[in-house]
C-alpha cells in the first residue's frame, strides 16, 4: 500500500487483577495490575519508536482500558489528543459468571458448558441477578443506558459495530490516525468487521494484551491486511 | 445557598518539574514531579472524601494539568466522566522568558522588571523569538491555533472566558458537577469573573496548587462565594 489515508490501532488492555486472579470480568470495573501498566507502556513506546502517532482516541467506561489508554498517550508524547469514552466498546458483558473464578466455574457447570458460554458466538451466559454484587444497572457511570443482564459476543458486535459505524469510521475518513483502547471482546467485533473473519473463526481468534494491532485505510476507506505494529 | 444546582471545581496542577527548579513555564509542557503528582491524588482522595464528584470534566492541552487531572479522577472513582482539553485553558504564555530561571532573570533585568512582567495586568513580557528553543508554532497539537508570542494576563483572559461562556457554562446550566483542571494563570482568569475582582487585585492572588476550589450556583446559575473544600 501506498502512503494510508488513515490508520487504526487497536490496543487491549493490559493485565488487570481479574485476569491475575483468573476471574470473569465482563463490566466490572478492575484496574491494571502493575504488568498491565508496564505492558501499556511498552506499547506507548512502541507507538512513539515507530513513529505512528495517534491524532484521536476511543476507550470505554472501564477504567482498565481509560488507564491503557492514558498511559500509551503518555509514553508516546500524545496525551494532547482529543478523547471519547463510550460504553459501547465495553468488554462483554459475562452475565452471571461476572466475579467468578474461571476454575471453580469449570469445576462446577463442567468444561464443555464453560468453552460453550465462553466460545460460542451466539450463546449468552446466564443472565446475571439484579440486586446482585456485580449488578451495575444503578452505577452512574451508566445512567440512561440500558445495562444488559447478559451478552454473547454477537450481541456486543450488535453495539460495537453502530458505533464504530457512526463515530470512529468518520474520523478515519477524514485522514485521522485512530486509537481505540478497549477489551477482547469488543476488539473482536471490529476485527471480525475489518478483516471478514467468519462467526465461527473469530471466538477462537485471540487479541493480545497490550499489543499494537493496526489497520492501514486507503483513499477508498478500504482497510488493508492487519498486523502487529511490532513486526512492522 | 440550598442545594447548588450545579458546582465549579478547580484545581491548579500539583508541582512541575520546571516549577521545581524555578523557571519561566507558560506553554512549555513540562512533567509533575513526584510532590505533584502526590498533590493530585490527594485533590482526588479528597473529593471523593466529601462526596462532590465531578460528572464532566475540561482541561488543556498541557501534560501537567491533563495528567493533574486524570490522578484526580482515578482518585475519586470517576476517570470514566467525558473530558474535554482546550488550549483556551493553557497557562499564560510567558513569551521571551520561557525556559528562563527566574533568579537569572531577575539578577539580569533587575527585580522591579521581573515584577512588572509576572504581576502587571496589561504588560505582557517581551516576545518568544522564532524559530528559538521554546517556540510551539510548529507543534501539531497547536495545529490550526494561533500561538502567540506573549501574552499578558488580560490576554490570557479574553480567550479564557469565552471558552468558559461558550462551552463550560452550558454543562453548569444543565446540572453538572463540572472540574477544571488548568494553570494558575488561566484559572485566575475564572477566579477574577466568578468572583468579580479588580484587574489590580487579581494579579496578586495565589491559587493554590493541588487544592481544589468550588462554587455552587444557584437556580439562577450565579455563583456563591468560593471556598476551598478542604474547608468545606
Amino acid at each position: 500500500m501506498s502512503t494510508p489515508r488513515a490508520s487504526l490501532i487497536l490496543v487491549r488492555h493490559g493485565q488487570s487483577q481479574w485476569n491475575l486472579e483468573n476471574r470473569f470480568t465482563g463490566w466490572w470495573d478492575v484496574d491494571l495490575t502493575d504488568q498491565g501498566i508496564a505492558e501499556a507502556r511498552a506499547a506507548g513506546e512502541l507507538l512513539g519508536a515507530k513513529g505512528l502517532l495517534p491524532t484521536c482516541a476511543f476507550t470505554s467506561l472501564q477504567t482498565r482500558a481509560i488507564r491503557t489508554l492514558h498511559i500509551v498517550l503518555r509514553h508516546c508524547g500524545r496525551l494532547w489528543i482529543p478523547e471519547t469514552k463510550d460504553w459501547r466498546l465495553n468488554e462483554r458483558h459475562y452475565g452471571g459468571l461476572t466475579g467468578l473464578d474461571k476454575a471453580e466455574t469449570a469445576a462446577k457447570h463442567g468444561d464443555e458448558q464453560v468453552k460453550i458460554w465462553r466460545r460460542s458466538f451466539d450463546v449468552p451466559p446466564p443472565p446475571m441477578d439484579q440486586g446482585g454484587p456485580f449488578d451495575l444497572s444503578a452505577d452512574p457511570r451508566y445512567a440512561g443506558i440500558d445495562v444488559p443482564a447478559t451478552e454473547s459476543l454477537k450481541d456486543t458486535i450488535a453495539r460495537v459495530l453502530p458505533y464504530y459505524e457512526s463515530t470512529i469510521l468518520p474520523e478515519l475518513a477524514a485522514g485521522k490516525t485512530v486509537i481505540v483502547a478497549a477489551h477482547g471482546n469488543s476488539l473482536r467485533a471490529l476485527v471480525k468487521h475489518l478483516s471478514g473473519i467468519s462467526d465461527a473463526d473469530i471466538t477462537g481468534l485471540e487479541i493480545p494484551t497490550g499489543q499494537p494491532i493496526v489497520y492501514d485505510f486507503n483513499d477508498a476507506l478500504v482497510p488493508g491486511e492487519r498486523h502487529y505494529l511490532k513486526d512492522r
